[in-house]
């Protein structure tokens, strides 16, 4: 058993739909939470801006004795792990690996839709990772750059008309292209998730990386015998680097309980 | 005479609206531009962060000798204009004053609508500013958050049906209230001024207030004999946070030609 907390960071605010999912399957363990609320989004950003931010994040959590650590970022996910795992010393878990593991297990025609930030699909990885293990897969991959920002407006519902036409927009691809299962490659979509299934129809099956994620951690946690004593009560720590108040306010919506008492701000330009 | 530079700053692009006026009006002028692509956008941030960066901002450009600084981001000139002037001893100016004359100016029925970011609506200068101008003014005042993420992702197109309906909802209210006047609160909104107008109708005067700030400031300039020699030919020198090379693609939709020379990527993590 390892008593030391799970350390989980994002961009901002999608990373809690991992979690969320990291909570439920582990409940007794300590998590710290990161978001980068003073600079999200990281999607439309350079590669090398995205490392750098993504080590700053790195180094805040590694503060806390984390045992281990969770991209809970498609973007950096996809763009800056291998960077990461070269300079940490923990296992560091991105949400793309256990995506294209989900994936692959749920599509019956191999034809696979992504979805992500200017950055993840311009990164390849999902397309790179999907091919690896299953080379006869057949994979479209849609940039979706107004998704992260609807998201963090608290614009998600189905009804709305403008995240319809936007999702619309950006799903037809995925549409003609005949793909029977979607990864949600970014840890802000699950919070579209009614939307984007009203939009592609109950025949696509849709990948919460965020979800797949937590799940893989769970067991390999317990398989190495580092997983937090299962009676004990586990905690959830949140900090940010902007606006702790209203990260509190979206926070509970991903969440679905109330985080308030547990949001700190913090200086993560100090992390150099 | 004076041949020092003039410094102007934005979050992201927008500012190059007001470069560009600034450049049209003052040919002879040396200007420095910084945009904080790294941190763009600003207008969803909180107070303090918005200050914090806004000082960052103006220490890089004060590297630079200027002899003025114009803050040409709707943002940071309702949210951190007198901190700003508290702090740096040279002539600041925001793109809000220029912006409420011309709007008082223009308007014959006092109805004025002022649309911006979250932050600039939240601290309700441009009301506030009106207001003292002229006590019958009749404001109303609409946050916009999604209009800088569509202008960042060069989507200000009139005929795109996302810009389209993002922009009738937003201005519905402007319309209702029977505006005559509309000020662009935002540097990034100029961009989308022929899809505003098209929304709004021709009986909207739109206030552009990056342009009515280069007139007011070449004409101060000029009255206290601070202008360059007008027979001088000037410079533009753009410094981003982040990804100077789309800086340089969209930059030029922003300004009308090619600045590709002239771009370099800065770190302004370092201006503490």
């Amino acid at each position: 058993m390892d008593s030391r907390p799970i350390g989980i960071f994002d961009s901002g605010l999608g990373g809690l739909t991992a979690v969320k999912e990291a909570v439920r399957r582990m409940p007794g363990e300590h998590i710290v939470f990161f978001g980068d609320t003073g600079r999200v989004p990281y999607g439309t950003r350079s590669t090398p801006t995205i490392i750098r931010y993504a080590m700053e994040d790195m180094r805040f959590l590694k503060r806390f004795d984390i045992k281990t650590a969770v991209v809970a970022c498609g973007t950096v996910s996809t763009t800056a792990l291998p960077e990461l795992r070269k300079n940490f010393d923990l296992p560091i878990y991105g949400v793309t690996e256990a995506a294209v593991d989900a994936a692959l297990r749920e599509s019956r025609s191999g034809r696979i839709g992504v979805i992500g930030t200017n950055a993840s699909i311009r990164s390849g990885t999902y397309e790179r990772l999907l091919k690896e293990q299953c080379a006869d897969a057949e994979v479209v991959s849609i940039p979706c750059p107004l998704l992260v920002p609807l998201v963090e407006n608290g614009r998600f519902d189905p009804a709305d008309p403008v995240v319809r036409l936007i999702l619309e927009e950006y799903l037809a691809p995925i549409t003609e292209f005949g793909a029977d299962t979607l990864i949600l490659g970014c840890t802000h979509y699950p919070l579209l998730r009614t939307a984007v299934a009203q939009v592609c129809g109950p025949d696509v099956a849709l990948i919460d990386p965020g979800r797949e994620t937590a799940e893989v951690l769970a067991q390999e946690l317990s398989a190495n015998g580092l997983a937090a004593d299962p009676d004990r009560k586990g905690s959830l720590r949140c900090f940010v680097s902007d606006d702790a108040e209203s990260f509190s306010h979206f926070g509970s919506m991903f969440l679905g309980r109330d985080i308030e008492a547990d949001v700190s701000l913090c200086d993560i330009s100090a992390e150099k």
